[in-house]
């Protein structure tokens, strides 16, 4: 038996996220199908991570098991051949039989693209949030500041989360301008549900002035996800670098 | 009755083109419902050209007649918030009775991009063709220039192609790189049907050894399309500038 480390990038626009579903089509199926097709096993990928629908990967680490003794760079080339050209496998490595993507992952950093213009720009369909109104980035530079360090985010997941343990540390986050794209870049040792679209609502408040810097700190004490700001629509959203 | 012209573009990927189908979902129809439903009217919309399935415009022109007084600014705004994120209005004017996107165009630019990488890059689904193999852009630049002028381009265009006139003038035609991307860029007075994408084609052909750039020139006088090269995906097309 072999053991593999492969490193994908994804566009999510067209996938109910990266988990394997009952009744819609996720990346890890179409990944699982492909392998199957080229090597004729039934292999299970594990991913360092859920992703939800319609989330993109720049970044993402899969481990899995195989018998089949192609050569990686045979596999690499093959597997990019059969896959849709949404989904692409950027390298494929041995590694130790012990490695798994989601278990022995360190941290990863997601960014999230808001287009800033009243203009519209149909090449970014999927791709970007669009926000119309004015947009101060060193203010929410500012902002994001105060998420840093180690805190109970049970007031910036999703009220579906069922995660005991809400408890995470983020190391960075920066929010900065490339002309009428404004990114948001934030670090964590873990994310949970909807965590990064909520922080991302939360910092909208403070620009739209329902929220100050000052009060971004009580929330943390509230524990109370109705007082953070709104969920950001998925597109926007890329998971970007993965920490082993 | 008010005169319009407007300045749209759009992504491609999910629309049979331009023209209104009778079994397909054309960006003509969608223009055409999303300002019946703004304002009651049934308008029809003339476009600068038809484009292909899942050809993109960076820039293209609309002509129509409208009852309804609603202001420039305004339209602009609610026709954006109405239409799907893939078709963007980028401006709207009041024009003279006598302007016709389409017959007072006096010519057009396409870019085609081509992704010259062994590796694969999700994030370009539908938006450039994947390309493999080496590309020697310096010496398709001075292929392209074999086109530029008055010709006979019957051997370039579809065996569909109706048109009984098959001279065009090309004013320009360039290949340049920028790192994996490379840029097929052509100008001409008109366009016969599929011809920048057997243009493109037939590049790649001297790329590949298959033509040189003196057998070019030979291929005008042939007048038969079996001789020029393939005929490129769509995806990779894009209509870049109308010139009126």
């Amino acid at each position: 038996m072999r053991y593999l480390k492969a490193k994908i990038a994804y566009d999510g626009s067209c996938y109910h996220g990266f988990q394997r579903q009952n009744n819609a089509i996720a990346v890890q199926q179409v990944i699982e199908d492909t392998i199957c097709e080229l090597t004729g096993e039934e292999v299970t990928v594990n991913g360092c991570s859920r992703t939800d629908t319609g989330v993109h990967a720049r970044e993402f680490f899969l481990s899995f098991k195989m018998e089949n003794p192609i050569h990686c760079e045979g596999f690499l080339r093959a597997v990019n051949n059969l896959l849709p050209d949404d989904i692409a496998f950027l390298s494929v490595e041995e590694c130790d039989e012990s490695f798994h993507a989601r278990y022995d992952c360190k941290g990863k950093e997601y960014e999230y693209l808001l287009f800033n213009s009243r203009a519209k720009d149909p090449f970014l369909k999927n791709k970007a949030y669009r926000y119309t109104y004015p947009l101060d980035e060193k203010l929410l530079d500012k902002a994001a500041k105060q998420f840093i360090g180690k805190h109970d985010f049970k007031s910036f997941c999703s009220a579906d989360c069922t995660k005991e343990n809400t408890v995470r540390t983020i190391t960075d986050f920066s929010v900065s301008r490339n002309g009428d794209m404004v990114s948001f870049k934030v670090s964590a040792d873990g994310f949970l549900y909807n965590m990064v679209r909520i922080l991302v609502g939360t910092l909208l408040y403070v620009n739209e002035g329902k929220l100050t810097c000052e009060q971004i700190a009580e929330l943390f004490d509230k524990k109370d996800r109705t007082k953070a700001g709104v969920t950001v629509p998925p597109q926007g959203l890329y998971l970007n670098r993965v920490f082993y």
